[in-house]
């Protein structure tokens, strides 16, 4: 069978970037640029032009970015994005006529050739382009095109003009464009998206006097320490009633002393569900007035969303068909076979009631909205449906698109990436379990050069409620700083667990295990934030140095370098116009000094081979004068395990006294 | 808004094998296997399965394969393609609660839970299955379930059976399956698609008078030629009428004698186009006549086609519409600016008559294939749009599958390819110029081991009437046979443009050039093919081991290893079942001799690190003892550049005596 239109001769493939082909929207920041490339050719010899159109998704025009020609088959073009939202973009091509006459025709007059009837071709092309065009190019348009067919000396000159060959590609007259098989979709965030500092506390252990329940009250108390250490998102786990049926004791235990209060997880008791504030906690005015107390900190509220119920929770009595029944007539618990969770119900994502089920968890998180929360840190989102969660996010996102989802999908790469591609803005990822150089380099190449730089915000977290590893078990405080300044170097978001970081806390439950002995999860904890060992002045420095240096702000501008001891890792960061590059070295090793040469490509820095040059070490302010591309580095775990260096280079002056800058 | 259906769990993503995610169909022989691969998941703990679903394109039902789960979420299944034509798969994945539930089961039994339960979940599952089932596998299911509602000690052991297993693994009832989102589709050809050695020649030189016009006659009295060096497809050049207006002469020139051929690529003449015969080489009559003859010495013919005409082709009076008009009203002819080229009109493919042009293009292939023939050589196919190779290769295979298509589309690899993915079965390419080792291996890696494999079908010509390379003009004889046997054992479709090849003719047009001096292409020659120094007897052992060594016939089992000499190379190949292992080594250095140590993977090679096993070269006969990993290669360009190795395992007989197989 015969296509529509045949005359379509120009192909257009392998445009990117794309996530799975355009099944997957990429991820931008406002302001952010994205290049678009793309194969395009036609058959023959004709030229083709090519042009990136996008779009705001509800706007009515495509913005067009013509693309230029990089050789082989091979087109470019970027735009920035500029708003919140959804945007399009595509790639058209066409054979462009008048761009192969004009190439042609001044190989014919540097051969001498007869031009006679090819400058009469050449009229024809711009006629045609006249009549579109508006009122003066239309005029000039003509003009140009009398003088081709006028002749003489003066028609060549005319005809290859820069001008003409402007007018022209305005207003050519495109026949037969070819469309890009596909329109492609960027998700569009605000900032917080992809640079920002979280730190995540159990308000309930905030009370001034030790054991007693903290309140939202106690929290805002809290907040000028938070702040202190330069935070940007302080995330707090879930702050619902809690179930009392089958509550779990301390340390995980199935038997609770009568005062427990039980994990927050277990979300859902007579005082409400997922609605509903834990009543020793506060009320909902608490909580708003909570919300602008840390706004005016500067902190930025994230709750955690768990959709999980405890046995007590309503929906189980509302709606007992969004629970698995078993023939026994109760409802199935979480299992994970022979372990049993009976404190804990899942929802039955295939009850044939999964529309108002659906309906109903998306309400949670407009409810939350509502009450002015931006931020949520999703819990377990791999043991919901995938399109469940693709179609929760985009509807949420199209009301409030200013609104950020952190995955807690602590699962295969296949679940983590899958669940990234549907929507979730961030992910919690592999980086606690990546502790070497040679484990931390290949991940955060994995992370922020290949295409999951596109589709995939990590956020680096060195220990969480359920995770204290091994390496922060054995390394102590050294290992703290060097995880510390890992997350909040190597990605422009990161976490951290407090004040269990801060004040270094390493005692698993068990040799092996990597739970927290004593776990907030089922306790009230009196923490002493005011421990001299404490972190908490070394967390503000790196935070404020985060804040000062833009290279620490984006995602894909890492690269590492060789430095010849397995045990020190270094790498470098920079923003866009390379006013502003970092250099991060890191002793892995929490026991023992170590040293190196570290090998920098100095031209690629803007570095000159025959001047020194100063890194200015931002947490000690100490300042080393380097010369060429070796250069020795020494650093001890009992002192400091890291160097942040803001690199200088030389300038020199009118008095010829030097300064770096 | 919501899907049409939430509860589809399970999530099917990255199918491999797919051309462009499955924009392009694959490439298969008859016979051929296909392993699929998919990324596959559900949310949480739920066992999933999953199956490739393929079919005969128009076929009702699907056949299903069931995969393998291979870790990761990585799932496998192969299948074979037994009939010419188009097939579909794809690939389908559904939570299989029975799985699950047996699964978890087992962990309950052991952990001596009390399991009355779930014994009655379990039957649940296998009564719903029961009713869907055919009558003696439902009775069955039937006879299982009450065992496991029965309860006692037998329930759990039945409940757990491999028996019941299987079962439910066919009858399981299959909720909210979940497909791939695209049909893929593999286009099976015919063995000569993919194995098969060509030679091609003009009819018009095989004259027994030199001088005179050689007919089909002439051609049939060469056919025991051709067949005596074991060539399986006879191409010849276009055997149309060539025009007379702007004939060009010997060597190209613009300045023809009155007896000079022309080019007969220049189509069209008085006694007509494209479905017509040049009267001098006969009728119609005799080409089928040549058909049979060729066929009856084991040959297959190959027929140009070449969409252009010379100024004289019927077309140009009968449907000047599909030409280019210029302003002064004469049709524009080929250019190359400054260049002219008047002998040729091409098509205009942007006419308003392009669909009576396309249909009548096609009306060319059907014609040939009418008279018989079934593989076609393109002529620069990327001169012509992309959408009407892809629209016209699946018109003529729907009606004759077995018709095979080579492209001759020396140009830019991104139109190369595009070409192959639209439907050319095979495709010249860059091995001309491939000369060096790190050239060879790095091109022939991207041909064979990359997903170039899959769409495009490697044909290597050392030479063509247009192309003799400066390897073969400074290397002569030796470069000759250096690159036979490289094109003869690379690829197991190779082809060469004779009698120029096999009698060594290395004289170029001009210092520089790649063209041939005296071309055939513009003049009748006279080819003495019994010359004592022709490569004739060479060509034809070469070709019979091709034949007798099935390793010689596939195109994805190529291993290039590490021998210290960079002027040799060496590579291996086997047939699947690895009874037939090659190794060929050449030396690419025409004037010395060349010695090195090659190393083998003797464990990947079968061969065992302690025994001796023989290489048998296939060329001479000749048999040497190897030992261990590393042994000693010389090759002396004035005997014979190449080894063809037959790897000959040691067998011990019950006399001890000692075998190679």
């Amino acid at each position: 069978m015969l296509p529509e239109e045949g005359r379509t001769r120009v192909i257009i493939e392998s445009v990117t970037p794309a996530v799975d082909g355009g099944r997957f929207p990429i991820k931008r920041i406002v302001g952010d640029e994205t290049t678009v490339e793309a194969v395009a050719l036609t058959d023959g010899h004709d030229a083709l032009s090519c042009a990136v159109l996008y779009r705001k998704e509800d706007a009515a025009e495509w913005i067009e970015a013509p693309m230029e020609f990089l050789g082989n088959d091979l087109w470019q073009a970027t735009f920035r994005v500029q708003e919140l939202g959804v945007y399009k973009y595509t790639v058209h091509g066409w054979v462009d006529h008048f761009k192969t006459w004009a190439r042609d025709f001044a190989k014919r007059v540097q051969a001498g050739q007869d031009i006679a009837v090819d400058l009469q071709i050449g009229a024809r092309l711009i006629v045609e382009a006249a009549q579109a065009a508006p009122a003066p190019d239309a005029a000039a348009l003509a003009a140009f095109a009398e003088a081709l067919v006028a002749g003489g000396p003066e028609a060549a000159q005319q005809a290859l003009s820069e001008e003409l060959a402007q007018l022209m590609a305005r207003h050519g007259v495109r026949k037969f464009t070819a469309a890009y098989a596909r329109e492609l979709t960027i998700v569009v965030d605000r900032e917080r998206a992809r640079f920002g500092a979280w730190y995540e506390l159990f308000p309930r252990s905030t009370a001034a006097t030790p054991g007693q329940h903290g309140t939202f009250r106690d929290l805002e108390a809290r907040l000028p320490y938070v702040a202190s250490m330069g935070f940007d998102v302080l995330y707090l786990p879930p702050i619902h009633p809690i179930g009392v049926a089958f509550r779990k004791g301390r340390n995980n235990t199935m038997t609770p002393a009568p005062d427990d209060p039980g994990s927050p997880w277990a979300i859902g008791a007579a005082e409400g569900g997922h609605k509903s504030i834990h009543p020793q906690l506060g009320t909902l005015d608490d909580f708003r007035h909570l919300l602008s107390a840390a706004a005016a900190h500067g902190l930025e509220i994230a709750l955690d969303i768990a959709f999980q119920c405890s046995p007590d929770h309503p929906y189980v009595k509302e709606h007992p068909q969004w629970f698995r029944q078993r023939p026994d007539g109760t409802i199935q618990y979480a299992e994970n076979p022979p372990k049993k969770y009976q404190d804990i119900y899942p929802f039955d994502f295939e009850t044939a009631d999964w529309r108002a089920l659906w309906e109903e968890l998306k309400s949670i998180f407009e409810f939350w909205i509502a009450q002015g929360v931006r931020i949520f840190r999703v819990d377990n989102p791999h043991t919901k449906p995938f399109a469940f969660w693709e179609w929760l996010i985009a509807e949420v996102k199209r009301a409030a698109p200013d609104v950020i989802f952190l995955s807690e999908a602590f699962t295969r790469p296949a679940a983590l990436y899958g669940l990234a591609k549907r929507g979730f803005t961030q992910s919690y990822n592999y980086f606690p379990w990546r502790n070497t150089k040679w484990e931390l380099t290949q991940y955060l190449i994995e992370l922020t050069q290949t295409e999951v730089k596109d589709f995939c915000g990590p956020n680096l977290w060195p220990n969480t409620p359920d995770i204290l590893t091994e390496y922060l078990q054995y390394g102590g405080r050294p290992a703290h700083i060097a995880r510390l300044v890992l997350a909040a170097t190597l990605g422009p978001s990161y976490g951290i667990y407090g004040p269990a970081f801060e004040l270094c806390d390493n005692r698993p439950l068990a040799p092996g295990r990597e739970e927290y002995l004593d776990s907030e999860k089922y306790e009230i904890k009196a923490w002493d934030i005011h421990r001299p060992d404490s972190l908490r002045g070394l967390i503000g420095r790196v935070n404020q140095i985060r804040h000062e240096n833009p290279a620490f702000h984006a995602n894909h501008n890492l690269r590492f370098h060789d430095i010849d001891n397995d045990q020190l890792i270094a790498f470098t960061k920079s923003n866009a116009d390379r006013t502003n590059e970092v250099l991060v070295i890191v002793n892995l090793d929490s026991r023992y000094r170590q040293s190196g040469f570290i090998t920098l490509p100095l031209e690629e820095l803007g570095l000159d081979d025959h001047q020194p040059f100063q890194v200015h070490d931002l947490l000690t302010d100490a300042r080393y004068l380097w010369n060429g591309p070796r250069n020795y580095v020494e650093l001890d775990p009992r002192h400091l395990p890291a160097h942040i260096f803001v690199i200088r280079r030389k300038a020199r002056t009118e008095q010829d006294f030097d300064y770096y800058l």
